[in-house]
């Protein structure tokens, strides 16, 4: 089959032709791709920020952002069936776990995280296990969803622990209105009633964020951090989302937050710096986030069947994959690009 | 009355004679001192850490964590009487705005800091308000109990903060073991059923650590990062409480959390700086203190009754106060110096 | 000034003379009313459900849910001045209890209710405390908001506590669309993604429902609790708000929830008895619910400034406050019956 | 192999010979008995409260309450193998439905509760699944930590719910100080600062909490309520676990609620009935309570190993069934009794 291949780092990955997977083992599951997500994550697995990290050993399938319909199952697997519509969990776990009896899906300890760790789904199928796999529809095209598997997933797992704290006249601010920020502003309009801030570099982004709900947009033109200042009272916002967190954004973020406020750091790239007399004597904190839950994933399937979360996206077929990354590297794209078959 | 008079930034405090203060407002209440503790933030006041933020003008009095006797109340006043003894919640606070209507006391925009931004209680009676009273039995002997008003609220609060987090089968890590850390064991194995590692520099420090309860200590002798790892399987703390925070702790405090990990900031003087990745890619998060509630004092005392938490201090009369400054900054205090009458 | 006094348990009230109210303590405000709700709660006064609970002494004047207009303070207020628009809280409170300082305003045990347990609003002016008035918009008209000062609050307080527990995915049932129903509804929709089911044994109060976002209304005919679980895949719903609680109704919203789920009990008037063994099997719970907290109040202005929350009134002058309360009573309110000057 | 089996509802078990249970699916696994509880739940369920909501076909083996060795496992089971010692979990489970994936293991609509409806562990052998069970230092004796299986996981999960009510200034009642009453006052000394007041009718019992650390005993002689009610200054409890729930004793354990305050009901047998104006007036909650999840049994097997719960267990053959049954009815067991091999 054909794949998208890292051979190796800071160079394109190629297109190449690759062995099928097989569902050898007992909870194995092989789907056939019907979306795959481009995230700047796989950018930054060419640069090798995630080299020592992932461990993977090069060349291997980039891809960690899938949906597509089931191909082939182990003999253990009971909750799918060849032919159905699945989107994807992107870690597989084990369920045994201290983390998986918890539903801490992303912490698992014997979890992979396919296209980060091992191989993904830039490619025409990917092998998982059964228990990544979320049945859809049959209607549902997997290239239309597939932007949730990853982008989707965490977006609305920082939504969902900010909640607490987004009651009525708070206001939280959107850092980066991309293929992540979208799907964040649509999320918070739906389980809040906090008034959205978006800052983001590019006017079309912002335009974008104003139709998804964005109470205020702020053009992240250098003069951000005062903007979102004036627009709270000089207080800063009780959540910040920083869907950015590279570049200075992420110091930006935690100077936009308030006094007992939360940055909540979802993108990354840069170090954040902070005197920890700022971190004390205004208790303000700074919240990891990744990916997300299964059950965060099956709630975010909930929004988007009901019309509260739709996807901004691009699709580019497989052959087009380095196309697709170049377009984001370059800002090109609005919401996600996504390959198809 | 004497009070310890800051003059000049980077020079020790005089002791001189200044009037004493009167209840002029309708809750005010003057305080007889009984005890005044002496903490590291009044090091750090000395070396200008704090003029930015709490914006005080020169000369002022310093202490901020207090206890003592009512001495004179302003007209509507109801809930204490002269000759009451009493702790000091160190901000006294409006009792109108959204944080006081929360119980957020300590995020109050129309709150002082006595001894911070305003004079505080290294004298011989101080000026606060009737909301930040509470009423201790008249045995009690506010010297005894002083450091609970800053050191002990502080630790409290942290340690209540981190109580969700600490159920059976973790670890938390006590980093220092000085005038708050030694609060904060007691306050641990009060709460939870967590184990405790408490990391110090000092020798003397950890033995009494041991005897407060601590599970394991580990010095701090450049290896403890990897000594907290080694107790802990490789993995890391589910939470650290940092109470040091300078000279390269607050790094090591981050390194010791585990995946899914909180690091909580409670002492202060340095930057923290973490490449984003790490925090995203693990979840773990840094979460800011300060001080505490009035409810977390309340709770403290009940707990200082019934002998749960116990004070080490080493007492220095008034006119003492510079020795007693010159002690904590040579590290030779156990526990907390109290100043008295 | 003219005032609706109940006279003698079981008879109508009267409307009659009274002295007006002074503003003689520290904090006393008293307000001209410019709108004061009228709800079931005054007729189960009236019935003496309330009489032992209270210890009010007859005659009083009732009306515990009013907006106006500040007319005189006492001498330490701070926050509100004459001539100033408020809303007020239901329950003036001490600011120094354990609970006011937790912020839970209902359980002061200092506190009072008025027109609960002494003068009330049904009057031209009200005697109440500097702690219950929230400041408004001068343009606002009290009587389209008062309804918010008790309908609102319970409705708003209930629905904030369950928002954890209504994530997307969920179904929550809203058992009367009546005067809190109908503000229960909005609330759900502007704080939650959760699914509504409405049920009614009126028919137009669930037309009211449909163009407030119930995602399905239901007829109380004797099937409703059949129909809720033919709605919920016969497992019933996760949270079920019960803004009725007799005559049965409260037996129907236990047997509506589901596994795992909570019976908020808002509405009374009859007992609930349910076999423990029906609780501990399905791990169920009933939860209280008591008017609110200050700060429910502060967010649910929010709202209703932001459009999200629109109240339903039928307006009526003092004179025919009897009138009022009779068609309450005859169930020919939609939304919530005001009292006007 | 020999099994105490339920005949007939109202009748004496019989203990008779039956076919050993074998490892046929990939999951399953066969446990060696090494000791099996006797609950007040095996009285009910001869008494035939169970019949309707368990749905079992008799003739069945009772006994819910397991620990042994792993005897035989199916082919994929990969966390424990023949020889292991285990303690299991009450209910295997899925792990693939929304419960699962959320760590509510007490909540899969595909789990299973030997031993109430389907083949219990009052046998030489019981057949359970690989995700029922918890491996244990081999050194452990299985009837040694058997009684945690059941009245263990349900009375730790019951205080642990209740931790975040519970901190210091609070006072939680234990109603019954029996099989699950002697674990849950060491579950609350282990996790809070509260004061425990521990209501029994019997003495001896009382005796037993004392040693355990109960703050306060109280008789249940008729008074039990007025005694609870002196001993919180007429307030009544922040939480009662109602570990009895019948014969009054669950009307006895909402009276000794205070404002705010939570019964939690985890025992059962009688029907509890509240007016509706008692709950919302004082805004009190009814807390269902079931069993608990696989990881709050690895809690509380870390609290065993340290010595922090201790069970009072006595010991019976597997051939004296029917004494325990009778002896537990009889209200002469301290502690728990268990069936050994």
């Amino acid at each position: 089959m054909k794949a998208v291949r890292l051979q190796k780092y800071h160079q394109h990955p190629v297109i190449e032709e690759v062995p099928e997977p097989r569902a050898t083992g007992p909870f194995d599951v092989v789907v056939k791709i019907g979306g795959a997500g481009v995230c700047r994550t796989d950018l930054h697995i060419i640069e090798e920020q995630w080299a020592e990290k992932s461990g993977v050993a090069l060349p291997y399938t980039i891809g960690h952002e899938n949906a597509g319909w089931v191909h082939e199952v182990g003999p253990a697997v009971t909750n799918v069936a060849v032919g159905d519509t699945v989107i994807l969990h992107p870690t597989p776990t084990c369920g045994l776990c201290h983390a998986c009896r918890a539903g801490d899906d992303m912490h698992c300890p014997n979890g992979s995280f396919p296209g980060i760790d091992s191989d993904g789904g830039m490619a025409e199928y990917l092998l998982t296990s059964a228990r990544a796999c979320i049945k859809l529809d049959p209607s549902t095209q997997p290239s239309d969803v597939a932007a949730l598997a990853d982008a989707g997933i965490t977006a609305y797992h920082a939504v969902r622990k900010a909640v607490p704290l987004l009651y009525p006249g708070t206001t939280c601010v959107v850092n980066g209105a991309g293929g992540l920020g979208h799907i964040g502003i649509q999320s918070l309009k739906a389980l809040t009633a906090t008034r959205v801030i978006v800052v983001d570099r590019n006017a079309d982004a912002l335009e974008l964020a104003a139709t998804l709900g964005a109470d205020e947009t702020v053009l992240g033109d250098g003069k951000q951090v005062d903007a979102v200042l004036d627009l709270t009272g000089g207080n800063g916002a009780e959540v910040v989302l920083d869907f950015v967190a590279e570049q200075g954004a992420q110091q930006d973020a935690f100077a936009m937050t308030r006094r007992a406020g939360s940055h909540f750091v979802i993108g990354y790239g840069s170090n954040i710096d902070i005197p920890t007399i700022d971190i004390i004597s205004t208790e303000r904190n700074v919240i990891g986030n990744l990916v997300g839950t299964y059950n965060d994933l099956v709630e975010l399937m909930v929004l988007a069947q009901a019309g509260k979360v739709t996807l901004h996206t691009k699709k580019y077929p497989l052959d087009a994959a380095l196309d697709a990354l170049a377009d984001l590297d370059a800002g090109r794209v609005r919401g996600r690009a996504i390959l198809t078959p």
